[in-house]
């Protein structure tokens, strides 16, 4: 079996944890498989090589910020092949042009367009594990990295070019969970999630699995797992949705949530301008990231249009909305702060038409109101003030999954730090 | 004109130091000139990961401590390169294997085998100035470094690649000094000093050019300049002696010495056995650098082997040759420590055959014993007490240095730290 391992920052945050990571890839080689392994850069160490360009430059030049940061990852990558000859299992580092990972010229956020993985068989056939930079890549001749989650995108790519057997992401945190249990006690690990419930529950999970590995994993199907680089527990597969899994029955996969959200409505929009097209170019344009958007019928030529943004980008918003009223021709705009997004993910929603009113019925008897509403195949968002969502999530985990626990019990009882 | 500007670990130490090196190189482009770049890492940044590496192994893998080390350069000429597009100047950083290095594939110590300069030629013909990684280079996909002294082979190997005009080395002391500063306050900068004087004043000036560097620019007739980075000071130019140099009527260029040296004496050992070959031969397949040697015939059939080693060799050099006692049927060995060298280095020495009389008159007249001597073309050496190397330096500044100081003043004035 051929397992591509992926290591974040805490994972060789340390010496300490390097040998740690070291003896696992050790235990895995022993069980007769091959190994490719992804490592991020140690702990905080980009954040530091981050703090010295920002001396030099209030904005450093792209091209050179990729080459800087991209020494991170060699340095974990070098220290753990370092460990494993150590140790007498060979080992080579290889930077993303040693193992062949070509992307766009994109400088930070690169997208990766094809891996020669000549090299890399080569070294497996030798038996040598290759230990691979994540984060980076070459475009013709330059370095290149690849944005937020690089890694986890690497180590996806990686899987999807060799045909691995499994892709696990090893991470600070057990697993994939019903919910955060910071917030709720109850909450506990899944199995198995979907590609796509993984991809609703991102904001939960961001720091699990960044949404664009899961995009390519879903993608290109490789199986991905998430588990703790600290312990021997099983962690959460992610994997495509089946029929048998749908079998289980269990509706709603998980509770996410979100803070700081911010709503902004534009009212009395004449139907004729065309006003959802030119608001959100304009928005866009600006960089404001917009996440739920309604648009309802007040009267026959006019609509209302409600949007959420992230709070600290209420303002520019605002105004960039206050900038197209000539255009638009509307009667007003309205925003609100202090609020937050509760949603209740699963894959078996799509048929299970009622779930969405059992969730307002469960905010209604927790008297919660709801601002705004979103709907999705796989996932229903309610739009809270943000001094009930804790509750909101409580009381939704409590119907959604607790109810459901004693059906299909999985590796409860572990909790995330 | 074609300069390479090389410059060391201090002067990159930090960001405010990068500043001042990016607007040298501003003040060389400004005058027309194109520049390659050649930087080592920041300060002690090499020293900390080679810490991280004996975190993990007491014997780091010699591949992955290549591929480890060669991280500090990127990263000082990333952050360079950064400062210089920040300042308007288009500069890009290339890493050894960019930069088309290439080397013996030799961990550790690799040698420059060929430079394919088509990149940079490219670079610089549009206006872009190269900042190369020194210390660095490759070999078959494997990141190799030079050495120590690295940066200083590069910068040579990169001027003699390009047939540059000028192979400028910027460090923290000003140029090559007659002798060390801090024990002669009367020691002044040299204004030329030729390539084998350099060599034989390396002791003296190994922080200012590695050995090896000096003889690459030697081979490839590079014409090198060692100045402060830290100063608009004119530094010291190391060219090939010529006999308008010779004119200067300098006979003795400068006073080297060492410390921590000892003397190994094995007497009596038998014509017949070829005695130098077998020890020095043995010594050497221990890794004992041996310095001075010197053999005496004292009767028709016997020779005395006496020669230096440095004094915390001293112990094994000894047991090595107590191992040959049987083979070579000598006398006896003898040790003695506290010793020092101490040397004139001039190659006008070559044209005045009484220069190392002169030495002898003026140790005696200062009442310093010589334990050993040894010659070259253009160098004497003297053994002495450890104790008295100081005056004896002092000494043979005033006798050669100073009484010749006002036929041929040169930048006289500044000191190094």
């Amino acid at each position: 079996m051929l397992v591509v391992q992926k290591y974040g920052g805490t994972s060789v945050g340390s010496t300490e944890r390097i040998r740690l990571v070291a003896e696992r890839i050790q235990r895995t080689l022993a069980l007769g498989h091959q190994c490719v392994v992804v490592v991020s850069a140690m702990g905080h160490s980009t954040d530091a090589l981050v703090d010295l360009a920002k001396e030099l430059s209030d904005q450093p030049d792209a091209r050179e910020m990729d080459s800087l940061l991209a020494t991170g990852e060699q340095v974990s990558a070098s220290l753990l092949a370092m460990r494993l000859a150590h140790l007498g299992t060979p080992a080579q580092s290889l930077t993303g042009w040693q193992a062949g990972i070509e992307t766009e010229r994109v400088h930070g956020n690169a997208r990766v367009t094809s891996i020669a993985t000549t090299h890399l068989k080569s070294l497996l056939s030798q038996g040598i594990t290759p230990i691979v930079t994540g984060f980076q890549g070459i475009a013709e001749g330059h370095v290149t990295t690849l944005g937020r989650g690089g890694s986890d995108t690497s180590a996806v790519a990686l899987a999807a070019a060799l045909e691995a057997d499994a892709c696990e992401i090893y991470t600070d945190v057990d697993g994939v969970y019903t919910t955060d249990p910071r917030v709720v006690k109850q909450a506990r690990k899944l199995a198995h999630v979907s590609y796509d419930e993984m991809l609703e529950l991102a904001n939960l999970g961001a720091q699990v699995l960044h949404p664009r590995a899961v995009e390519n994993a879903k993608h290109f199907s490789v199986p991905l797992v998430v588990r703790s680089s600290f312990s021997e527990e099983e962690g959460t597969s992610v994997v495509a949705i089946t029929e048998n899994a749908l079998e289980d029955r269990q509706v709603v996969t998980g509770i996410a949530f979100e803070r700081q959200v911010a709503r902004i409505a534009v009212i009395g929009v004449p139907l004729a301008q065309h006003g959802l097209a030119t608001i959100f170019s304009e928005l866009a344009s600006h960089g404001v990231n917009v996440d739920v958007i309604v648009q309802s019928v007040v009267e026959v030529a006019a609509v209302d249009v409600s949007f959420t943004v992230n709070e600290p980008d209420v303002k520019q918003a605002v105004d960039i909305v206050e900038g197209l009223r000539s255009d638009l021709g509307y009667t007003a705009v309205e925003s609100q702060t202090d609020l937050a997004k509760v949603s209740i993910v699963g894959a078996g929603m799509i048929s299970n038409p009622g779930v969405a009113a059992q969730m307002f019925v469960t905010l209604r008897d927790a008297n919660i109101a709801v601002h705004m509403v979103s709907t999705s195949e796989i996932k229903v968002s309610c739009v809270v003030s943000a001094s009930e969502v804790e509750r909101a999530v409580k009381a939704l985990h409590a119907t959604f999954v607790e109810a459901d626990a004693e059906a299909s019990l999985t590796g409860a009882g572990s909790k995330t730090k």
